[in-house]
């Protein structure tokens, strides 16, 4: 990836951002934020897009992959570290960035995702979920100090509240109660780890589901709490584009717009670039890890099926406007028999390339965003990936 | 992999290597022999370790790993690559080096052992196998000239005449019924290929079974034809080690001396240096790279198997003496993580040490008879690895 030619805004923060947390906005365009945000791992430019790293690895590739193609932030996952390698086992290794080789920043979310989502046989009390594993049926508990602890153990520069994140078509009653939960829960989390403890930010997740005054409720609640950033959770969770856009313009503007914002979960390139256009500067998603392993693959001229009969003797490269090591290197054809023939560098070859497309789309948006180019860009993806095309 | 520190010899035949083919010994400590190969992609060094691609990628790894961890020739497997994606296929993308991105010399075997170890339903006559395809079923035949002309569209360096290898456990009879059927087909290989065609070195195997003076027969029906170099074949079919090494102490020595000796399919780390001792140069297997999905690891101390429970804690790097991505990154406490949780990044982690591991064996033993103590270095490996040992 080329480097990024920073505009003067971006080069005085880069003085002035000093501490953990310290976080800028350089340049606007409409809704749409160009930031840098100061971590324990150095500082990153916003709006950018974090490969997720489940337990402790983003599927198929090292961390010299993840810098070639640009990286800025990784996620872990709390609730897989948890229960492998176990997260005390992690913090005797020295923390995560020790244990896995990355030492850029690394955000953790709060488990709570996958115990609502993965886990079996739940009891959820005020206290916390009862839950049992997935790998091995064994019964644990989390609460919101449990949640904290164990992203203090694994030493991640960005920790995640943990919330109650209500299932797509859940109804009001029950979506209060998790609005309830997870404000609630934010402030023992916040009080459990005081602000500036170890370098290790801690951010906020605005809950409400698909109802625009619970939404306005729990930011208001949550931006109560000083976190270092906060984050709109619940989307991305099984409903339409349409409603996710609706929620997404909603809310992304509530936020407080001198702290960095998260849209957990999200997304499609054209969901990135609607999050953007919202006010939103962070992204995670499995889509370009899971789907290069399925031989879904992002370019810059639409996605591509890489087992179509169509490729087989298809010499070009994936995309011929990507840099990556795939596209540099390899054919079509090669990586269209490698698929076909269940070879294990199939995943990695695919895998570097969407992360290498990820990324570079939200470097494309910061680029535009630096010259006011960004309503631009988007269209010019959309015209692409279609409105609302995946 | 540090480079090689060439000596006198070994400059000038440097300079003097020029056709493909051409071959030198440049030292020799008993049997051992130091040397030099030129292909049409390069001067190889020899002994020397080849890692097997079998459908086109040494699995798990791609072409810049090869590299870095020394590889320099690799194996490509005509019977897959017959059936996926097709010779011809390959041929339009002209040829393997292209397809796979890989550089370096190339050696293909002929399909024979696949036909008769993996295919269905076999039909062997003095003209060629009939036999079905592992993957489907479907019915294909192939005679010494089809085998050529599949490896000719390939477009490898090194090409192994078209065999009958006979599984250990065969009897005389059928012994020495394979051997005349070996033959044979060398010659047809050869006059179908003639030497210097493309650049495309042949070579003969030799057979035999276990019958020394079958061996003996083989041997000299198969030199009696000039190939640009010269196999055992039948070995590491199944027999004892000590069956193994007996048919190896008799017949390595008898190969011509000016010509590189390849033994095939073979072996364990102590296997090699056996073979080395006994006058051979070449050496394939799928040993590393397939133990390395399976987590068993080669190391300076030992083998390692990386699921032990004793290794979840345990930071020091897999072998302290090895400087592979691997061992430079990661702990075994990582590694096995990585194993226990199935993360497509422990086959990748492992198997480029792995493949370290035998390409400095292979290093080590070349600089051992450099300065005259390659006898001293297979003993100071057998302390470790057992005179047996795997």
């Amino acid at each position: 990836m080329s480097k990024e030619q920073l505009i003067p805004a971006e080069e005085t923060a880069q003085q002035e951002l000093t501490a953990p947390g310290d976080f800028r906005v350089c340049a606007t365009e409409g809704g749409a934020r160009l930031g840098m945000l100061h971590t324990a791992h150095g500082t990153v430019h916003t709006p950018m897009f974090m490969p997720v790293g489940t337990v402790g690895s983003v599927k198929s590739v090292d961390p010299r992959d993840l810098t070639e193609v640009g990286a800025q932030v990784i996620l872990g996952n709390t609730y897989h570290l948890y229960l492998r390698p176990g997260d005390e086992v992690v913090a005797r290794r020295g923390g995560l960035h020790k244990f896995n080789g990355w030492d850029g920043p690394i955000l953790t979310d709060s488990g709570g995702f996958q115990v609502f989502s993965l886990a079996g046989l739940r009891n959820i009390t005020d206290d916390g979920v009862e839950f049992r594993s997935h790998l091995n049926g064994s019964k644990h508990f989390f609460s919101p100090e449990k949640s904290i602890e164990i992203q203090q153990n694994l030493g991640s520069d960005i920790m995640m509240v943990f919330d109650e994140c209500a299932a797509a078509g859940s109804d009001r009653d029950y979506t209060i109660q998790a609005l309830e939960r997870t404000t609630a829960w934010a402030k023992r989390c916040r009080e459990f780890h005081p602000a500036g403890k170890n370098g290790q930010l801690l951010f906020g997740i605005c809950q409400g589901g698909f109802y625009e005054d619970l939404r306005e409720r729990s930011i208001e609640e949550i931006t109560a709490i000083p976190f270092e950033g906060y984050a709109l959770g619940g989307l991305s969770v099984g409903e339409t584009k349409p409603e996710m856009l609706r929620i997404l313009r909603h809310s992304a503007p509530l936020l407080p717009a001198d702290k960095p914002r998260y849209l957990m979960g999200v997304g499609t390139p054209l969901d990135i670039l609607d999050g953007i256009e919202a006010g939103i500067d962070m992204f995670d998603c499995v889509l370009p890890t899971r789907n290069a392993r399925n031989g879904t693959l992002y370019t810059s001229q639409g996605k591509v099926n890489i087992k179509r009969a169509e490729f087989m003797e298809d010499d070009s490269p994936l995309d011929p406007n990507c840099d990556c090591y795939t596209c540099r290197t390899f054919s079509k054809a090669y990586l269209r028999h490698l698929y076909i023939a269940k070879e294990l560098l199939s995943s990695r070859l695919n895998t570097i390339h969407n992360l290498a497309y990820f990324l570079r789309l939200a470097k494309d948006a910061r680029d535009a965003l630096r010259r006011g180019g960004f309503a631009e860009f988007k269209k010019s993806v959309e015209a692409i990936y279609g409105v609302n095309g995946e």
